[in-house]
C-alpha cells in the first residue's frame, strides 16, 4: 500500500510514517524543510520503502506537485495521512493575531487538506482506484484552547470533510476518517510548553507533569505504536464500514463525551 | 445597542438587521454589493437607525475599514452578528473545486470572521467595553452536504471560536454564540435549489416541498420573527450565562442530537 | 399558560416555578415532600396562580395521578418543565452502587420523565391541544463526573427523547427542548459540595470557589432570572422552530463544544 | 483472554462471540433463552473455548449470578462485551408505551449494564486485575427514531458511562469503550422491519433496500468480520490510549458528524 504522509519530517507525521513502514506500507514523506526531510529519510531508510517530496503546503503548485510526484513514486497513491505543520504564530491569542496569521492558519489547516483531497479524489475517480484519507487532528477542536484558537477554528472542519466525503464518494470506494490526538511526546509539543513555561516563569517539567501527564488517568502520553496500529487498522479493509467516523486517541484527557 | 451585521444586503443578514431594528437596535449593514446595499438601506430606513458600510470581507483592509467605520457610525460597536456571503463556486463538488475556490471559502468563512473578531476584541479590551458576538451558521455543519462541503469544512470551526473566545475573554465581558440555521426562505436558498432542479430536470416546487419543507415536522421554513427574537435574546443580558453556547433553529430538520 | 413543574419544592424547580409565575404562567408544583411543598406554596403564593400536587415520581400511580390532578387544576396542561429530584445514594461511585441505587436512578431520570411524557402526549393528541416539554438536565451529561455517574448515565437520554419527540410529534404541535444547566446556587448543590469538603477535610468555601465559581470565566453561578427568561422563551411561540434542540446555560464552564 | 458477551445466543452478540473465539478469546455466552443458548453453544463449539450461562439481565440476582459464574468459568473475567436484548414492546411509540415498557427498557439498557459494570469493577479493584468494557450500542442514539425511542432514551447514557468510568478507573487499568452500530443483518433487524412492512403493506425486500441498504453509500450491511476486528482491537493493549472513546461502525449511514 502506497501512503503519502504530510508534515512528516518530525513529530507526529514522522512517527506515523515509521509505524506504517514497520507495517509494510510504502511511504512518501513530505515537508517544506529540506534539512529535516533529509534527516527523516536517513532515519527511516532501514524501516522499508520510503521516499521524500519537498512541498510547500501553503501553495497551490506545492500541493499539485506533491500529489503528482507522490503518484509517480508510489505508482498510484492508495492513502493520504494528512498531518499539518504548525502555524507560525502559535501559541497566539485572538486579539493579537494578524490577518496573515489567520490566512496562514486557514491555508494550512483547511485549504491545503481540502484541495489536496480534491486532487486525490479526482485522480481516484479518473483511474477507478479506491482510496483512503486519514485526517490527523487534535482533541483541542473538542475542547478549544485560547492559544490554539486559530488552529482550532480552521482545522475543526476536517471532521465535516471526512464525513461528507465518505457519504459522497463511499460508493466509489473512497473513504475518510478523522483521528483526534491527545498528548503525544513531540518536539513541537515540548517547544510550545516551553514557551508557556517561559511566560509564566514556571519550570517546564512541572507544567508537563500537570498539564500533559496529569490530564489523563493513564498519566502518560500516547505511544507511537498505539497510533500506528490504529492508523494501520483504518487503512485496512477491516475499517471499511467505519468510513466517515472520528476516532479519539487521547488517554481520556478530554472530559467530554463525543457523540 | 449598536450592532454590525455582515452580508446584510439581502437574505438572512438583511432580515436579521430588520428584526433587530424593530427591537430598537441601531444597525450597520455591510455588503460588497453597492446596489443591493442601497436598496436594503431604503427598505430598512423606516424601521430605525440604520447605516451602511460597503466592505469586501475577503480583504484585510476591507475588514479593518468595516470595523473602523462601524465604530464611528455607532459610537462604538456593541455587537457583531456575523453572517457570511455565499462562496461563488457553490454548490460545487470537492473533486471539481479549484485552489481558488477553497481559498475563497476559507477567507469568507474562517479568516474574515476570525480576523474581524480579533479586531473587535482588541477594541473592546482597549476601551474596556463589553461586547457580544453572534455567528450565524448552518446546520449543514452538523449534517454536511456534498455540494456545500467547502463551506461546511471552512465554517464549522466558528463553533470552536465562539466557545474558545467565551472562555478566554468572558471575564472581560466578551461573550460569543453560534446560531445554526435550518431552512429559511431566502433568495440564495431558492437560487441554489433552482440550480439543483435544473441539473436534475425536476420542477423547483417539488424539490422545495420534499427537500426543504418535507425535512421538518413543522413543514415550513423558519420565520424571521423567530430568528430575530432569538438573536435579540442572545444579545441581551439575559443570555450572559449562555456564553459560548450553540443554539439550533432548524425546525428539527436535523435527525441528530446536538451534544 | 398552565405549566407543571416537577421537583419544585426547592432548588432549581422551585426557582423556575417562581420565575414562570412572575412571567404570568399558572403553575402546578410537585414534590414528594409534603412539608417542603407546603413551604414552597406559601413562598410563591404572592407571585401568581400556583397549586401543589404531592407526587412520588418513582411510581406509576404517582405519575398518573400527578398528570390527572395537574390537568384538572390547570384546565389542561400546556407545558411540562421536567426537573428531577436527587438520587438518594449520590454522590456515589459506580463500584459502590447497589442494584437499588441503579434502579432508583433509572426510575427518577428515565422512566419517570419518559412515562410522564407519554401520558401528556397521549392527552394532547386526544384533545387536539399543543404542548411543550422542557427537560432540565445537567451539563455533567456532557462532561460526566465520577460521583454523579449513575445520574449522568440515566438522564443523558433525555436529549434523545426531546429530539425524537419533536420529530415524531412536531406536526401535531408538540415540541420538546433540553436545557443543560451548569452551576446554580441551590441547597442541593451546597449539600453535595459539603459532603465532598467533609471527605477531603477542605473548607467548603474554598471548594466552592475553586470548583464552582472558578470553573466559569464569569466567576459566578447562574441567576434564576436568566434561567427563567430562557425557559419562558422556550415555552413561547417564538421558540417553535427551535423544537428538539438543546440549550446550554453553564457560564461556559464546560470546555467542550456542543455540536 | 476471558470475555463475557451478553445477549449472545443470536444476532449481534452471537456473531461477536464467534468472531472473538476465532481470534483466540475464551468466551462466556449469556442469554435468558435456554433453547437459543443451547443452539448457540453447539454452533460455536468448533470455534474455541466457549461456555454458556443462563441469565435474566432484568434481575439483580441474575446479574450477580452471571458475573459469579463467568468469573469461575473463565478463571477471572478480562472483558465484558455488553450487548442488550430487545425491549419487548419495540417497535412502539411513546404515547402508547406503558410504565412497564419504560421500566423494562430502563432495566435492560441502563440498570443491567450499569450494575453489571459496578460488580465487575469491584472485582477488578479487589483482585488488582485490569479489565476492559465494550458497550455495544446503536447509532440510533445519535439519530433517534420514533419506534425505538424508549431504547434510545435509556441506552444513550452508556456513552457517558464509558467515558466517566475510564476517567475514574483508568489509572487502575480499567478502560471502557462505546461502539455504535449501524445496520447489521440480524434476525432481530429483519423481524423489526417485517413488522414495519406489515403495517405499511409494503414488501419487506423493498423496505430493506431503501431503509437499510439505501441509507449507506456502501449499499450493504456491516460484516461480522469487520465488527469482530474492531472489538478485538479495542480489547487489545493497542487501544489502551483510546479509553473512554466512542467508535462508530455504520457505513456512514448517519448524516451527522460525531464530535
Amino acid at each position: 500500500m502506497g501512503v503519502l504522509v504530510t508534515a512528516a519530517s518530525r513529530g507526529v507525521g514522522f512517527n506515523v510514517a515509521r509505524e506504517l513502514l514497520k507495517r509494510n506500507a510504502r511511504v512518501v514523506l513530505s515537508s517544506h524543510n529540506d534539512e529535516n526531510l533529509q534527516r527523516a529519510m536517513e532515519e527511516l531508510a532501514g524501516f522499508g520503502e520510503v521516499c521524500a517530496v519537498k512541498a510547500d503546503l501553503r501553495r497551490s503548485g506545492g500541493l499539485e506537485n506533491l500529489l503528482g510526484r507522490s503518484w509517480e513514486l508510489l505508482g498510484g497513491v492508495d492513502a493520504l495521512v494528512w498531518n499539518a505543520p504548525n502555524v507560525s504564530c502559535e501559541p497566539c491569542l485572538i486579539h493579537e493575531a494578524s490577518y496573515q496569521d489567520w490566512l496562514e492558519s486557514a491555508k494550512i489547516h483547511s485549504v491545503a487538506p481540502g484541495y489536496l483531497t480534491g486532487l486525490l479524489v479526482r485522480r481516484w475517480l479518473e483511474t477507478g482506484r479506491k482510496g483512503v484519507l486519514v485526517y490527523l487532528n487534535s482533541v483541542s477542536i473538542k475542547e478549544p484552547m485560547s492559544p490554539l484558537l486559530l488552529a482550532d477554528t480552521t482545522r475543526a472542519g476536517l471532521i465535516q470533510l471526512a464525513k461528507g466525503l465518505s457519504r459522497a464518494y463511499g460508493r466509489e470506494g473512497i473513504r475518510a476518517y478523522s483521528v483526534l490526538l491527545g498528548s503525544f511526546d513531540t518536539p513541537g509539543a515540548r517547544e510550545n510548553l516551553k514557551k508557556v513555561a517561559g511566560t509564566r516563569g514556571e519550570p517546564f517539567e512541572k507544567i508537563w507533569e500537570r498539564e500533559v501527564l496529569g490530564r489523563t488517568p493513564l498519566h502518560r502520553t500516547g505511544r507511537w505504536n498505539e497510533l500506528g496500529s490504529l492508523i494501520a487498522f483504518l487503512l485496512s479493509d477491516q475499517a471499511e464500514y467505519m468510513l466517515g467516523s472520528t476516532v479519539v486517541v487521547d488517554g481520556a484527557m478530554t472530559r467530554a463525551v463525543f457523540l
